[in-house]
Parts: C-alpha cells; sequence; structure tokens
C-alpha cells in the first residue's frame, strides 16, 4: 500500500499512503493515490469499519505487525461477510508513534495488503498520521451481487441456528500467550501452536457470507464478541428465543487439551471467546450451507430476546466489552 | 449517532455506536445497527478516509467536542468532493480513553451528526473503542451522479487555476490561539474570533466539487495540507508547470490585521497553511464556476512537476507534513 519507505517521514494523507502497486481493477475505477478511490458500484453497497487499538486488541511483542495487519482486514471483511456480501476493497487508517520503525508500517501494510488480496479485494486507499499509540482501523466495503443483505434481526421461530467453523481458538490462543507471560510452562507455546496463530491471525472462510445468503439465511451476523453476545443480538433484534447445545459447538482438536492444561472451562473460550469471526446464521430448517455445524434452533417468539444454553438462561456469561474487560496492557480484568 | 449513553460503557462494534437515530433515507438501504450499512449504488462510489488525534489534529482545551467531530466529518467530505462528487454517508471509529467522559462522546457525535446531515448525508455506522487518546478516524462515501471523478493528474498546459473560497483563516486562527497560550493579549482571541472559528471548525462549501465538476474542471482537490503543497501535488501529477499570484488568493478581511498583529508573513497562512479544505481546481479558460476566484494558471509542460509563485520557484514553503512539523502537545517545531 505504501509506495516507498521514503515517503514515510513525511507522510500526510491519502495520495502519500497511497498503493500504487495495487492498480484500478475488476469494480475498480480510480485505486488509491488521490483525494479518494471511485469504486464501480453496479448496485447496493456495504460498508462497515473497525478499529484496532495496541495495548487492547494486540501487542506488538505477541503478533508480528504482518499479522496485526491481516487481522484488522480479517475483522471488517467479516462484517461485510454478515450481511450475506463480499468484500470488494479496504482504506485504511494508520495512527503511530513517530518513533515506529519504518519497517514495522511497511510489515504492518503488507499484511493488510496480503490480506486484502486473498479475499479478491483492493486497497483502495488510506491516511498515516502520528499518535501516542499506534491505532489501525480498516473501513471495508463490499457488494451483494443480486442478494439482499441478510439483517442480524431476521431470525423466525423454527430456524436452525449454525455456524460457519470452529470457536474458541483465538480466545485459547490468547490464554497460553498470557499463561506463559506469567511464569507457565513456555513449551505451552509449541503444544498449542494453532490456537496462538489463530489468536495472532483468524482464518474464517469468509466466501461462507454469501453462501449463506445464498441458501436464505434468515439472519446473519459474525462471531466478534464471542458467540453468546451475537446470539443475545441476534435475539433481541430479532424478538425471539433462541436454545443452543454448548457441546455441539465446533472447535479445534487442541481446544480441550489446552483447556485441561490451563484449568479453563472450554465454555470460557468457545461461548464467551471473541474474534474467532466465524458466521453465525439462522436457517430456515433443511437449509444449511454445506460445511457448517447446527448448534441450535430458534424455539419461540420472545419481545425481549432471550437465550437458553444446554437448557437454562444464559445470564452471567459475557463476552467481549471493549471498556469493560481489558486493562491497558491488554489483559482481562 | 450512540443510541444512548448507557450504552457506552459496553460499547463494542457498530451495533452499539449506532445510530438508531439516522433512519435509512434515500441511498440508504440498511442504516448503522448491524453488521454492516447498506448502501443504494447506482453508479460509481467515491471512498476516503481522514483519521483526527488528539494533540495532533486538536485539542480539547481550543475546541469543543462537537467542533472536533464536525471537523472530522467536514475534512473526508472534502476528499469526496474533491473528485467532484457529493458526499452521501460516512462511517466513524471513535477511539478514546476510558476516562472520557460520557458527555464528551455524546457531544463529538452529535457534532459528527450535525455535520454529516448539513451535507445532505447519512451516519452509517461506526466504532467506538478504548485506547490512550482520543482518535477520530472518518470514512466518507459519496456518489458522482453520472459526472467522470475528477482527477488531480488531469491539468493540461492553458487552464486557469481557482480556489473555491478563502484561505489561510485555519491557520491564523491556530497561530491566535498559540499566540495567547504563549502569553499574548487575550483580546486577540475576541478581535479575530472569526480566525479562530476557522480553525475550529472550517465552513467550505463543499457542494463546489460537484459545480467544478460540471463546469469541466480537468483537476481538482482540496486544500487539507496548504495550497503550496496541493499546487504541487498537482503539478508533478498532471507533469505541468503551474504559476500563481500570491496576491490575488482571496481571504477573509480580518486575515491581514492578524499578520501585522502577530508579526507573521500573510503568506505562511495562505499558502502553506492547512486544513481550510477549500478546493483547488485547473479550468479550461473560461469555465471557472461562480463564486471561485482565479489564483494562476497552468503554463508549461514539464514532466518533474514545478510551481512558480509570485515569478519564482517555490521552494522552502512548505505546508502541513503529519510526522515533520507538530511535536506531540500539537505546536510546530
Amino acid at each position: 500500500m505504501l509506495a516507498r519507505a521514503a515517503e514515510l517521514p513525511s507522510a500526510r494523507d491519502a495520495r502519500t499512503v497511497a498503493d500504487h502497486d495495487d492498480p484500478p481493477g475488476r469494480d475498480i475505477v480510480i485505486g488509491s493515490g488521490d483525494d479518494a478511490a471511485v469504486i464501480d458500484t453496479a448496485g447496493p453497497t456495504v460498508i462497515s469499519v473497525d478499529t484496532a487499538v495496541e495495548g487492547r486488541h494486540f501487542r506488538l511483542d505477541w503478533s508480528a505487525p504482518h499479522q496485526i495487519g491481516a487481522r484488522a482486514v480479517v475483522q471488517g471483511a467479516a462484517d461485510i461477510a454478515a450481511m450475506g456480501a463480499r468484500t470488494t476493497g479496504v482504506v485504511v487508517s494508520i495512527a503511530c508513534p513517530p518513533t515506529t520503525l519504518v519497517g514495522t508500517v511497511l510489515d504492518l501494510d503488507a499484511g493488510i495488503v496480503a490480506a486484502t488480496h486473498r479475499l479478491g479485494a483492493r486497497v483502495l486507499g488510506g491516511d498515516l498520521v502520528a499518535a501516542e499509540q499506534l491505532v489501525v482501523s480498516v473501513t471495508a466495503v463490499g457488494r451483494l451481487d443480486g442478494i439482499a443483505p441478510i439483517v442480524v434481526g431476521g431470525a423466525q421461530v423454527g430456524d436452525e441456528l449454525a455456524v460457519s467453523g470452529p470457536l474458541g481458538g483465538c480466545a485459547a490462543g490468547l490464554a497460553v500467550l498470557r499463561a506463559v507471560e506469567s511464569g507457565g510452562d513456555r513449551a505451552l507455546l509449541d503444544r498449542y501452536a494453532r490456537l496462538v496463530e489463530a489468536y495472532r491471525l483468524p482464518d474464517p472462510d469468509l466466501a461462507q457470507g454469501v453462501a449463506a445468503a445464498r441458501c436464505g439465511a434468515h439472519a446473519l451476523t459474525d462471531i466478534s464478541d464471542g458467540l453468546i453476545e451475537e446470539l443475545r443480538t441476534l435475539a433481541a433484534a430479532s424478538r425471539v428465543r433462541v436454545e443452543i447445545d454448548s457441546d455441539r459447538l465446533p472447535r479445534v482438536g487442541s481446544l480441550a487439551a489446552a483447556a485441561r492444561d490451563l484449568d479453563v472451562d472450554l465454555r470460557e473460550w468457545t461461548l464467551a471467546g471473541g474474534e474467532d469471526h466465524e458466521l453465525l446464521g439462522a436457517f430456515p430448517s433443511g437449509t444449511i450451507p454445506p460445511g457448517w455445524t447446527v448448534i441450535g434452533a430458534v424455539t419461540h417468539s420472545d419481545t425481549s430476546g432471550s437465550v437458553i444454553v444446554d437448557g437454562t438462561a444464559a445470564g452471567a456469561l459475557r463476552g467481549w466489552q471493549s471498556f469493560a474487560d481489558i486493562e491497558p496492557d491488554g489483559r482481562r480484568r
């Protein structure tokens, strides 16, 4: 995205943080490098923004800059997928201390570009400014290609609830990093490398958003704040009661072993752990897309919305909350 | 944009920093409140991002939060206007310390909403996260309504150069605030209140972007980094030499008096002062839109691009550069 490292010391706006290596392509009339980008949209355009803050959402000693950049793109693109759309482009704002190494910004940038290209999308422009800490904000735009957007509040009684991929890996990986930092066995890092990588860079198949829409999903959202929080949002917005069975939640093989090693209730990761960015959908019975896992159902109308997990109301479990849970150093309270 | 102050402590993503008071309207299929917004775009969509950082781009003791919010919108919308488009929506990312008063965020938000509505646009969604300092990032999207986008590199030999409104007010207002902070006469604040207000909230007529495009502008950009920087960009991208006469630059009445009072060369403000967000255009001779002021012309082809001010090469004068000029407390070095 950055044209030349030499431009960094005087980086000023979209023209400088410009991806001259990312030329106009399909959907793109004018790429980055001018006052604004121009994208060709023959129909509805989907747009969302996500911001990651050093010390809150990532730490430079736990993740490489290119992973931080790629992760920010995945977060933004997951919101696009959650409407049933495909991501066509991103615009990026990077705020960083003037003492940041140029190599760090270039690596961050490389991660942004690579993750964007992996989605079949383009970097449309950006902004690079000085600040006291590193803040990466990604605005993603996408197309619906003739499909009606899938809102979070469209679930109907009788729908089946399903998720697009394994949950809890990101929270487990973070728990492993924290355990080692607190003096735990460093061998945990090797044993659970798969989980640590899931924390560093979640790898959801975001094409499943379009797949879910094509299968006729009634409601769709991405799991950014923990499954339990997304279920609450879906239930409240749809005015329904949802019931799920935690044993049915898909997870990677090493998750249970890691929970035992770290003495954690597995459900803290699968139900309350956020940032996996897999998709949660409500589907008419029998229309689940291939590869998705049914975890429960929409059972009743309920104007206030409610969530039942394993037969009891999900009261105490909370997912990610930006201001509530996390200390400035990134640890949960 | 924020639905309720009570949601702030657990603010988490677009669903929470959601403008439930800003319903779908013209161009908007789904407003904020879901994973992403959906806008109806019958043709090319223009998109750009701008970020403002506390202590770098604004100070809370110099500007009210609603001014900071409104200013961030104007900055984003100016980039859209600079392509010849009208702004249809914005998505906003606010990062702020957990100790920030809820009233401050609500006031900031009110400024964002008011400025967005003033443009005839909608707030499409947002993200509210915790950080060490206040960072406001606005992504603006807009429509071209059948007009071809106007790039900065399209100026042609023989074009006239014109600007859409007065320059230097923002830089002068900032200079007044700094002078008073350094022990200068507080009466300066009253005497030059118009300039201080220009710094706090620039008021360019951004509809002039569309007007310029309709008049057949060859090149267009907004003056965010100072006229001299924008001229350099335009000249280099267009591979031309541009010549301007500093006496022709439009300015508000009190600017010259303030320059005398503060012992400043007026051109430091009109030529090098940034953030007025008026537009600079290159037009075929005789096609200047009403209300614009001719300041010079495109005189020669020049593959490396060059800028002549008052008959001499503009070498030393520099405009705004995010990393180079400004100390962390917001002062220039």
